[in-house]
């Protein structure tokens, strides 16, 4: 049996993220790959929806740079033939104040002849922003709750 | 090919919001299911952890008193053989104020003879903290994006 292609692309991932080795990312990023991570975008501008590998890969780099990861363990995870979903829990660094960044993510992967073609990530946004800030939001409880 | 327990619980699910019917729900969920839909709860008090059928059927009935179903689209979906993924687009009406969500879920659901055993919902929560409140939150944007 080979590698199923997600245990490829995620080591090359992380050894983009924290290693600055880009090489291995880019050969298993398809040229029309379809790219989104969902949240707020003016706070990360690196969120959000990118065609094709330069703006996917330009995408890594600005992680790169914002990011370091300590660990992270995937609590669930389906393997198709090409395709491939997680949830994981990601424990980071925030490079800029050095501040812990603890972080629950889903992810759906689509693979073409082992390179990436699509991929589509959910974050616990509110969560990540009250990291970020360093505080939490006030929020007023929802009523009707009976 | 018998139907995959997914659809048998998506549509029990939407029965039991839309129309209050609990009755095909209930026998669909397995009395020690092991229930999370990740956010943040001092807001929302039905999202969070929980253990066991009746404490489940709890949280779908506070769901039901608080939000109506007015679509929603799977765009993404991965089918094990007794497990499921998938990324969904919602669209719901908070039912105290009449406003319209729109809301994108990531679902990883386990079954074991045709009931739920697992369930973990991932929101893209500051999304829907913002159309809860009904106004944006203002964000700083971070730093060392080159």
């Amino acid at each position: 049996m080979t590698e199923h292609s997600l245990w490829r692309f995620s080591r090359a991932l992380h050894r983009a993220i924290n290693d600055r080795h880009f090489e291995d990312i880019e050969t298993l990023i398809d040229e029309d790959v379809d790219w989104a991570l969902y949240g707020p975008i003016d706070m990360f501008p690196f969120l959000g929806a990118r065609q094709g590998k330069h703006a996917v890969l330009d995408v890594i780099r600005q992680i790169a740079n914002n990011f370091h990861v300590r660990r992270f363990d995937r609590e669930t995870v389906m393997l198709g033939i090409d395709s491939a979903s997680s949830m994981l829990r990601y424990s980071l660094t925030a490079l800029d104040s050095d501040k812990p960044i603890s972080l629950r993510v889903a992810q759906f992967a689509r693979f073409r002849a082992g390179r990436l073609i699509n991929m589509r990530v959910l974050v616990d946004t509110f969560d990540l922003v009250e990291q970020a800030l360093g505080r939490p939001i006030h929020l007023p409880k929802m009523t009707r709750l009976g």
